[in-house]
């Protein structure tokens, strides 16, 4: 099976002065991702905060994307939530706007829960939403959510739900886990959560990354994508490696949010809502640096 | 300093079939738990599958209590959600209704948080909710949320909102934690998550104990309250520590959901919402002998 290769882009969500949803520089955010080679946009991931998030601002800031043009077939916002009801709400509203599918944690509160609960919850979100056109993304992140999505648990969905079940981000960094779900599943678009594995995804028969780092680097992770193959594949992977590694030992999501301040010389995408704390100036000034070396948007 | 050592209980929330909130038995078994001598209620805690309930269901089943003629001076329910916003709503709510205090978990999706972006989410949840009569009971269960609620993390909030931080309910399991945040703010009322613990902190001058297993032993837990430092202590301690055991080793919330079936003789408690599994029929029939044996809620 060959796949498009494509980047999605777990896009920041700004805050104002006082903490509210920056629309504005949202939807601007998101659509300069897209003018620089992103294939599509995983708003409402961790990168986003999408857990400081109330369900009321999701749906508007989905919204306001949509009215300003974005088409929705490229888009596959995160949707998952502690409560199954709360995550019925936001797949039905992603869903009924068009959106290509959601991003969907398990319930992620309670920790060694088992798998059949784990089932169980996707399973009656999706009965829930009761519509066709849902796409489930299953979204592993351990470290976060504590509950894995095992092979097993994969397994299940697709036969119970097949056609719902559309793709995986895998989050835990194990690119051996990443390898053993494509192998099993090949129908399965499979991303990764770092560019450094677009190589070995593609080549495996994945369908590409979702990286928090493309806040930053949509260009040259776009021209990556474009050149795997060839004989500038190299020197690109070295330049999203190399604007990767700016963020290493710093707190990713404030670090991530000065990066694009720097880039767009707009210090109001640095806020970050708590339990983040913005990043002290003198590494910011450090980020500015390193951002300006690698240009624009990795252009 | 001499406290009132009190019993507040974690009370479960019943869901009917169709996995909606259970109005009439969750309103039945709290008005059983207070007539069985608990102190007060802390509704919508971890045991209660709180993270699994949605706002307008949390602020519905307390209405339902206060309605019912609990007094809300008994009642001190979890509102701590990932968000702050949807945090600030339910304290609001509660505040409003007159309950005497809320049980805050920090945001608890993301992990490794600095200790200032918890100070700050705690923060900007009082400053909102802004009503005098807030009073917060910090919510310290680092196994699910991720989020330590340090001495230095008590201290900062304490100074900053005198009167408003009320008490701690420390869910770590480890004593000596315990103990060090009693000696270090004896004005705080600090919980013990375990009745077997009750002796040591009342000694120690904390206030009692928020238990999941209260649900079912009540009265045996008011007991040994009302026992300490009377010759009858030992006898209470034992048959309180005894109802624990039945729970070791089990799924602690479907395992106590199917002990209130049992005492109730009654199965429509024993339903949960998923991420949980309702326990095996051989389990609940093992627990069942086990509470039957204990007598009806520790009578």
């Amino acid at each position: 099976m060959t796949r498009t290769i494509e980047l999605y882009v777990p896009a920041i969500t700004p805050f104002t002065q006082d903490l509210s949803v920056d629309t504005g520089r949202f939807v601007d955010h998101c659509q300069a991702l897209l003018a620089a080679g992103a294939h599509g946009l995983a708003p409402f991931g961790t990168t986003s905060e999408a857990a400081s998030l109330t369900l009321a601002e999701r749906m508007t800031a989905l919204e306001a994307l949509i009215a300003a043009g974005i088409d929705p077939v490229r888009l596959i916002p995160g949707t998952g939530c502690p409560a199954v009801g709360d995550c019925v709400t936001l797949s039905k509203h992603a869903t009924e706007l068009g959106c290509r599918g959601t991003l969907v944690l398990p319930p992620f509160y309670y920790k060694n829960v088992p798998e059949d609960g784990a089932f169980d919850a996707y399973a009656r979100m999706i009965d829930a939403v009761a519509d066709d056109r849902l796409r489930v993304y299953l979204y592993h992140i351990p470290q976060m959510s504590g509950v894995p999505i095992t092979l097993g648990l994969i397994e299940r969905l697709m036969t119970a739900f097949p056609g719902i079940i559309a793709g995986l981000k895998d989050s835990s960094g194990d690119w051996e886990n990443t390898r053993a779900v494509i192998d099993a599943f090949p129908d399965l678009a499979t991303y990764s959560a770092s560019e450094s594995l677009i190589p070995r995804n593609a080549a495996g028969g994945g369908a590409g990354c979702i990286s928090a780092s493309a806040n930053v680097n949509p260009a040259g992770i776009r021209r990556l994508i474009d050149a795997l193959g060839t004989e500038s594949e190299a020197a690109c992977h070295e330049q999203v490696s190399a604007v990767r590694t700016i963020f290493e030992g710093l707190p990713l999501i404030p670090a991530i949010k000065a990066a694009v301040a720097a880039q767009r010389d707009d210090v109001g995408f640095a806020t970050v809502r708590p339990p983040f704390v913005a990043m002290a100036d003198a590494h910011q000034a450090k980020i500015k640096k390193a951002v300006i070396a690698a240009g624009p948007q990795g252009a």
